[in-house]
């Protein structure tokens, strides 16, 4: 066997347990909340043939985003680079065994080859959770209740959720004159917060539109108003009992996507470097990626900008940093069978721990406790096996006491 | 945008959700015990260099059951096909990070460009629990009491441990005066179940042994006992609690893998073609595979054959096979907002609710629930309004009543 160097491909990353303990934390409470709200889990293949993945977006995606190659059986295939083509294909498929309104999240990882950059990889996890078909406004009221518990029950600070509607948008261009192309303008107008007022309107003289129509169109957005339909959406929102300052409607929210139709939102929260998340309404989308014509409103949770917010702002809470409560010292042979009995016991009273395997100086079976972030030392010695007692030291405090199994429980 | 064919691979599988309420049940009900014994979550990326993917356990492997391609950045990389290959890079690289014993599960999907058949995919969940770092017979003791409580918690029937000890194979083997190739032969040895013991003669006689020889080989394995290292880690079962007929020591037990060193073990439950797991102790293969020179023992859950038995014996306990507890009727814009108040405060008390967003026939919105397995529809009407009251339906037994909200928590 060749001795190679051990390397992980850039923009790959290995997860140790430490980072597992936070990303298990973000996908754990999401997904609680996902089915709370009634939605159900959906898988799709890692890789799929080339033809369900290419050209559906635009060409760039495909040639410079994608990873496509050929299996032994000379079959053109790729990695998903998205959650919503798959769905587009199994709505497409499973027509006969889905019930409409389907409900469905689904939080896999994605491919993409792109340059990698902080917080930009080549593998991410998506997290997407979506109702198709319906066009009632109370779907589009129910995702941003589910966005709102979401981001309650990760505890994320400052976030508000920022609402405006692509139709209220297309109606004030059409209204400015601008008819052609409207979502590249759009597209455009998303960029502000990147490249300045002053960047958009470069963008727009290019794309055609005179200084006079760009002024008004600002203004026009500025003061816009909720259409019927979105103030119907923000009228629903205190019947699910979501606080005012939760949300807002921003009239000069735009949105990449050239698939938005309605009501479209993102959510900020502190400590992200830009939105943690974002969604909308695109009632045509499906049909274009393959699937049946179907309307569809959800949200996309920004799953590793998430993980980096806990991470940064220290808010993953204290009883997921460590799932193992105890380590079980070992004094060797004498007290061997105790000490598995003991670590056998706790954890039929669901109180994780582990016991070390050797029998190795306590100072350094401390420390691996210590190292690991396990609170609690158990000790079997041979006074304690006299008396039927367990000695459990407070790694933290250093404090310790004799007790008996059942007061050891009870502290834990 | 071009419209083909919806397709999945062959190989590949969409996983509606029933199919990943089955599939989840298992994940989580053995991340459960995993973590109840003090084992910590790794994942590792999808994609890696070739270099460490190829030339590590035979050359067959590498070109029939790899997918590998070049990036666009021309660099030869490919899917991974198991999870002992990724940890063991992960030992090479964060030495200096992780803590000695490491005690590591990993659940992720792997690739194999394998021929398809019942049972058999291209892409499938492997589901691994190891402990690096010790010599110590506690941790094969361990890894067999992780297994019983596995089995237990998801409920297979008649489930046996089977247990042998690759040392005592080799030494037979040595004795008996087979001393070359000896993993060939335990290979061929391995095979007792599929091609008989006449085809195993027949392949032993390929590989030179003499008919006598071969004769005396099935004696000796047949009649010999646990050696001392393999007698201690079986005494130690007791102390771990585990019944006694819940494993047997069973001298004919080889396993496939060239990697084994001593203990080995494979569980057998009914239901299940072949084993729903094996595995055992490799003190050498993670050094063969790039990593450092350290002990390892684990074993592998069969993920998606343990899928198959609970979907075939229907061990799916009721309580996960619709998490989705209540339908809110809709009857339209009169009750709009109390459906949603209702809906919204089911939530809160962690009742998983839907409401049907559209003002559909009541037998549609019934129909909706008994496809998606809800079991009650709650309704609230003018009348139930006025008394600030809800009805409730079992779909199951058809019976309704009138109750006041806490009842209905009551009664969910």
């Amino acid at each position: 066997m060749n001795q190679i160097k051990s390397q992980t491909l850039k923009g790959f990353r290995d997860f140790l347990p430490k980072e597992m303990a936070v990303r298990n934390y973000v996908k754990n409470t999401l997904t609680e909340v996902f089915e709370n709200f009634g939605f159900l889990p959906l898988e799709t293949p890692a890789l799929e043939y080339t033809s369900i993945l290419k050209g559906k977006y635009s060409n760039e995606t495909d040639d410079k985003l994608g990873y496509f190659f050929k299996d032994n059986g000379d079959r053109e295939i790729g990695l998903r680079y998205d959650l919503t083509v798959p769905t587009a294909k199994v709505l497409a498929i499973y027509s006969n065994q889905l019930q409409l309104p389907f409900r469905r999240y689904q939080i896999q990882p994605v491919w993409r080859a792109e340059n990698t950059q902080k917080g930009r990889y080549r593998e991410f996890i998506q997290c997407d959770v979506d109702i198709f078909g319906t066009d009632s406004p109370i779907a589009d009221a129910e995702i941003i209740s589910l966005i709102y518990t979401g981001i309650q029950k990760l505890n994320l600070k400052n976030a508000v959720i920022k609402i405006n509607s692509r139709a209220v948008l297309f109606d004030i261009l059409t209204k400015s004159g601008v008819e052609k192309d409207q979502n590249s303008i759009l597209q455009s107008l998303d960029k502000i917060d990147k490249i300045g007022q002053d960047g958009v309107k470069t963008e727009l003289i290019s794309k055609g539109l005179s200084d006079a129509q760009i002024n008004n169109l600002f203004k026009e957005i500025k003061t816009s108003q909720p259409d019927a339909n979105l103030q119907k959406v923000l009228d629903l929102l205190s019947s699910f009992n979501i606080p005012k300052d939760a949300y807002i409607f921003d009239p000069t929210l735009v949105r990449g996507g050239d698939y938005y139709t309605g009501t479209i939102f993102e959510v900020n929260v502190d400590g992200a470097n830009g939105s943690i998340g974002g969604g909308g309404r695109y009632d045509k989308l499906i049909a274009t990626l393959g699937g049946p014509q179907i309307s569809a409103i959800g949200f996309s949770f920004g799953f590793e900008r998430i993980v980096d917010v806990i991470q940064e702002l220290n808010l993953l809470p204290e009883n997921n940093q460590s799932n193992i409560k105890v380590l079980v010292a070992n004094f060797g042979p004498e007290t061997e069978k105790n000490i598995l009995n003991l670590v056998s016991q706790l954890r039929d009273k669901n109180i994780s721990s582990i016991l070390y395997p050797d029998f190795d100086k306590i100072g350094k079976q401390i420390k691996y406790a210590l190292d690991l972030g396990i609170k609690y030392l158990a000790i079997i010695g041979t006074d304690e096996l006299k008396n039927n007692k367990i000695t459990v030291k407070n790694l933290v405090t250093t404090e310790q006491k004799l007790v008996s199994f059942d007061e050891l429980i009870n502290m834990l």
